[in-house]
């Protein structure tokens, strides 16, 4: 296939050493050729070589910039198509002069992802491939990114693959049972066809157990910190971001109005929401009202509740142990180092099966129990590292639970003695709905907009 | 000369689709080696190639990730060191994994500046060449880069050169007239040493000329808006903003409180100070009271003082124009799409000699012209691109000034008939003065101080 050459700042922006204007395309080398002055031109060289050189501006035959040039021949390349990546300065006025001398000289500025994309659709990656590439680049702990490489090698694909060629399988069975009836009765079709579709459904029963650990790597654990006025939330926050390495996500031009902060607590990406709010006025709950703060609430993945020891339970904290009722909430009782006024027994009583966790955080006493705490409540029981194949795509998830929901309509028609081609058609679609996760059964449109979620210059 | 091997993040930090960690140094191939697998050892291939692989955690023999790996050999290098450069998934888990690999392998994490300075030191580049790099790097126009791009170039290096030649050549004709009285009278080696002196101090005078200029371009212009409430400030830093590209300046970490905007206005950049000030309460000078901010006006380069058309001549106007006297100010009647209350000719009679430009902002009318006359107030009689030999950089300037001054005090020596060798000793602190900018003559604690203002990874 061959697609037009497209162009795009493939570092990210801001001031750095080194910044880079990557090229991807059949006309890649030609176009950099026409601005390139070095000592050979760049389609005489070989391929997987460096080059060093100057840019000029064609149109005033003045040096424009100080490069380094990068040429790789496709098909041995991201794209497998012929890429040229011009390293230049690192500075805003650099990167985008380079750009706009490519862009002048016949690129075409690429969308969002589409590097990527052409990975995809020249076939060196599958979908699912393609879709880790990206949780990659925004994984915020080492374990969200071991995840994404994962994928990114192909284990989700491979797991999936398995799962299709079962499925064929499956079907190629009963159909030569169809063929050679003399071989079988129809109960023994329906017992084949019944182990065979509950062994897949189990496999995919396993891998969606994974999904909400696989989504909290990959998205953070939304979480809101509560309490009263002077019970130390904002101690509790910076605690929180400065015991452990805060992850800086902000983009230049982002507001900082919606602010959240990423704090990674063993493994965990924890993102705080609101943030700001705490940190501005200590008071969330009053201040954005009783209605609108529970609408909050319901949306986060944990709750830290925070509650005062050297004061009594007021209604107030009982009426946020009501608005937490249900959710992944960790009980902090703060401030033991004053004088107890808490009345512990009841607050255990309220707290219920949730953990609770005394602290000073003025003394900075009980920091590593909270995190502790907040690691075993999402990671209870899951085997560090040693299986990466989570699946943490949202996509990915409703796709293997309409799977297996199809697959259950399968067996339920089995079951219900229906004839084999109806079954079939579940069992097809099941085949569809996992080819849609590597992409091998999706729709344009559908690749167009994953893609639109990448950064620029992937 | 042989050092350690350093290593650092040389694309700017944040979300993007490449991120490069770079080493430099004896062992860098060695230390690369240590992690990389692909199809070859790094060690037995070509300088100035590229190579797929993978880094494995020496550890736990995990993949650690994916990667292309850039291998130039010294001394066609950047730092005229071994250079290996390890292009890697461009997230910031991605990046810090690497870097904290390369680390556990030997490498030392560098300091800021630290290749450059390896540059330098190795001598690929003198001091004014390093210097401009960073220039190259924050530029925050296309001519401010140029700027930087030529004295990089060494177009600086080579003008002080010539200068210190001229010098050198003084000093030993005049040695030989010492040597051969017969040739010679005292008047002749007076009027010889007159003459060349004065040369050598018309060029430094003629490149101090650009200094101004060169560092606006370099440093951009310090613009502050004042203005009673309601006039108009807030409409016009959006003009400016919006009709220009804005130079977004944010890195991730900084403080918004202390913004400062920077805005392409025709070549020239404008850095707007305080401008959060004014979007907040559109009342600086009231909010900060008249003792503070007249001390904040006297720091600027430019004034942009705003007046109402639609509104009489204030007291509080006619204190803003005694408190901006003698700056560079240009005053701008807003909102002509009302009626005029203003009396034009009272407020010709304070503008004085400023520029004074009337416009709507309200329907986006006079901003154009106010464009032109900033541009025209800094440029003024610059020709465009043509000589790009601008000093900019306050220490260049400083020691020019020096040299002038100490060339000043030989011809004052020249001219009452001092003896030629105490001449000579004002000369050669000169020639020493010219050579701090090239670092010919500079100290090694001036060397670190200089190269630790750099970003990390350059």
């Amino acid at each position: 296939m061959e697609y037009e050459t497209i162009a795009a700042i493939s570092t990210p922006m801001g001031e750095g050493a080194i910044a880079i204007v990557r090229l991807s395309g059949s006309e890649a080398v030609e176009i950099a050729d026409r601005l390139y002055k070095g000592k050979q031109a760049l389609n005489s060289v070989d391929s997987h070589t460096i080059h060093y050189g100057h840019l000029i501006d064609p149109d005033t035959d003045e040096v424009a910039e100080e490069v380094m040039v990068s040429l790789m021949r496709g098909p041995r390349t991201f794209t497998r198509e012929d890429i040229v990546e011009i390293n230049c300065h690192g500075g805003l006025v650099s990167v985008n002069r380079v750009l706009e001398l490519v862009l002048r000289s016949g690129a075409r500025l690429a969308e969002p992802g589409e590097f990527t994309k052409r990975a995809f659709l020249n076939g060196r990656i599958d979908l699912s491939q393609a879709e880790a590439v990206i949780d990659l680049i925004r994984a915020k702990t080492d374990r969200a990114m071991n995840v994404a490489l994962n994928q990114m090698e192909g284990r989700l694909s491979t797991l999936i693959a398995k799962l299709r060629q079962q499925l064929l399988e499956t079907v190629a069975h009963v159909e030569v049972n169809i063929d050679y009836p003399e071989y079988d009765a129809e109960e023994m079709t329906q017992n084949l066809l019944t182990s065979q579709l509950k062994e897949v459904e189990e496999e995919i029963r396993s891998i969606l157990i994974t999904a909400r650990q696989g989504k909290i790597l990959r998205e953070g654990l939304s979480t809101v910190i509560v309490g009263r006025p002077n019970v130390g939330k904002s101690s509790l926050l910076n605690s929180l971001v400065h015991e452990n390495k805060a992850i800086v996500t902000d983009v230049p031009g982002t507001t900082r109005d919606v602010i959240e902060e990423y704090v990674n607590v063993r493994g965990v990406p924890l993102r705080l929401v609101d943030t700001a709010g705490i940190r501005e006025t200590e008071d969330l709950v009053e201040r954005i009202g009783v209605e609108r703060s529970r609408e909050r609430l319901k949306q986060a993945d944990l709750i830290l509740l925070v509650l005062n020891y050297n004061d009594e339970l007021t209604d107030e904290d009982k009426k946020l142990f009501e608005a937490v009722a249900g959710m992944d909430v960790i009980v902090i009782v703060n401030k033991t180092d004053l004088d107890e006024k808490l009345d512990l027994s009841k607050v255990k009583e309220l707290a219920e099966e949730h953990p609770m966790i005394t602290t000073s955080l003025k003394n900075e006493e009980g920091v590593d129990e909270l995190e502790k705490s907040i690691s075993e409540l999402f990671f209870a029981g899951s085997v560090e590292s040693q299986d990466l194949t989570y699946v943490s795509n949202s996509r990915h998830i409703a796709l293997l639970e309409q799977s297996r929901k199809t697959l259950e309509d399968a067996l339920v028609a089995v079951e219900a003695g229906m004839p084999v081609d109806m079954v079939q058609i579940d069992i097809t679609r099941t085949w569809e709905l996992l080819g849609e996760i590597i992409g091998d059964t999706v729709s344009d449109s559908l690749i167009d907009q994953l893609f639109s979620q990448f950064c620029l210059g992937k």
